[in-house]
């Protein structure tokens, strides 16, 4: 009735170790971090999250780190513990100085802030913004 | 005991023409957004807002265009009409083209979903993120 | 496959008039606010919630317009913009000024700021808070 | 100033025991967990919250295993750690599969990412659905 | 800097109208719903996300009218309004009753008022479910 | 690549000590908690959040107690661990009695529960209301 266990890859199925595989090569890490080993017991979300992942992270008209920081901006505002300890990882390997992460960090506090301003005064759309 | 109006220029205190001169001239706008309009009921947080997102904003380690990306993001994540509204306007202002705007939101929902797989999944958090 | 439309008191069940019936004699009103007239779609969730709120609402360790108060700070930290309508006018009733508005909506933005805050800087609960 | 601690039985009033009782006898459990032992502090919201839980989860139009799965799908959704492990129990004591799990997981997630990209492309409802 | 415009079928590329297709012919529906038609702007978001929703939602350990209520209860609770028209659209479609839709909004709220008393009384999680 | 470390009095910069010196004389205690000191990673976030704080905080159309009660509903409902932690504490030293603190309890997941009440059956704003 309680926790799962993470899956590692000497147990895992041909499926789920296929994709584990992609990941180790994709992101030259030795192994996959707990997320995935979760996800594994249900190889389709598994490998459907790996693949949306891969295509939504890559570069393209956004940088890695910008998107890095995008997901921990997000992650932060949901509070989401796991989420937030990865990510920060990944921003700082991606590039994030101490000085970003600050800068990151106050957008996002104040973002909650304002959101909530404009709720509870209930503020309506500018015409120009619409 | 319905909602509040707006207060326009020709009505305001000296202290709120104060900041909305500021904001006018910091922006180089003819006019303050509603936003400002409806803070003005509450001179100390119009200003005290005002005063912080213009410390924040600023570019810094991060460049404005990021900045309103997160922006985006997290009120995207809460689900504030006015400031997905407000901010995709900054952040188009700023040069966010089509593209980063499709990708800006893709992050974001991806973020948003796997925020939750890591929630249901009770991931623990790694030792080498910690 | 729309929307619902709201329960009138000619057309409800006895069930759904005596509720009706309470709320209006409880809060001498003419007529029950649309909150109820939706809910009236399912009696055993309009009976359950009214007599909840009835419960919760009763002045005791706290007054009525501080329960009013923290009922609207927390539908505006939602954004549920029903909520946010009717606990202002309903807060407004039972005494809030303008002043406490403005209060109330800074402490409440204040609080989603530093929530977001901690949640990135990851900061650990002292030993003298728990 | 620091964390509650659990009512036991053996502390409880008569009027906390009468809860605990009706709990244990309705779930057919040797104890009642933590939840209701931390609401007894405030004994009429102990007595709210079961006489509400126990009326809406009982079965009706919705089978138990579906109300369960429901309440772990927005537990999860909003991050209650607590509420996922203890309604993840009551959910497989109920008959979740692990395959039923980790559809469950995988609605969960892109319901949360599918919101956020309604809300950042601000799309418009549908007349059909309105 | 406004609102986009939803992408027609006649305006769109054969990248877009190859998923509105498969959308039409799998849902049997004459016309895809505005959601698709927004997303449209980005054609890669586009086919991930029916490409993603075409698999978890269809038939498995869950059959679609429990997938379609699951849904619906994370976008209540989330308060995302488009998603909320469409999904309660679809789960009327796949066969939720007026009883249903009803018990569906009681466990929904419940779970959020419970996943707050959680919260603010600090309540461990009992061995028994960790 | 792991978590922070708090910035303790010893080791921290000039800029720093002004603003730990002014929350140690403002709140009468012998150090600064643990907010501040991961914050002070970001001398400016450090020194404009406790400025918006001493200013939103202070007594005024509401008092002291009053700010905490709804500081703390927000963070219990937002989920933020150290914040309700932090808050409980600030609240009970400003006055907050068990039956307060049961009383807030309540308000704030009932408000939690009505405001997806409202989501979900999509109820209309009454024109009393707007």
């Amino acid at each position: 009735m309680g926790r799962l266990n993470p899956v590692e890859y000497a147990d895992a199925s041909a499926e789920v170790r296929a994709v584990y595989d992609d990941i180790k090569t994709s992101r030259n890490v030795a192994d996959v971090n707990n997320f995935w080993k979760y996800l594994a017991h249900d190889p389709k979300t598994l490998r459907r999250t790996w693949e949306s992942l891969k295509e939504i992270m890559a570069p393209g008209a956004l940088d890695p780190l910008t998107k890095e920081m995008i997901y921990l901006a997000v992650s932060t505002s949901n509070g989401c513990g796991y989420c937030i300890a990865s990510h920060t990882a990944a921003a700082r390997k991606a590039g994030m100085t101490d000085a970003m992460f600050g800068e990151l960090m106050a957008v996002t506090g104040m973002a909650n802030e304002t959101n909530r301003l404009v709720n509870g005064y209930r503020v309506p759309i500018d015409p120009a913004f619409d």
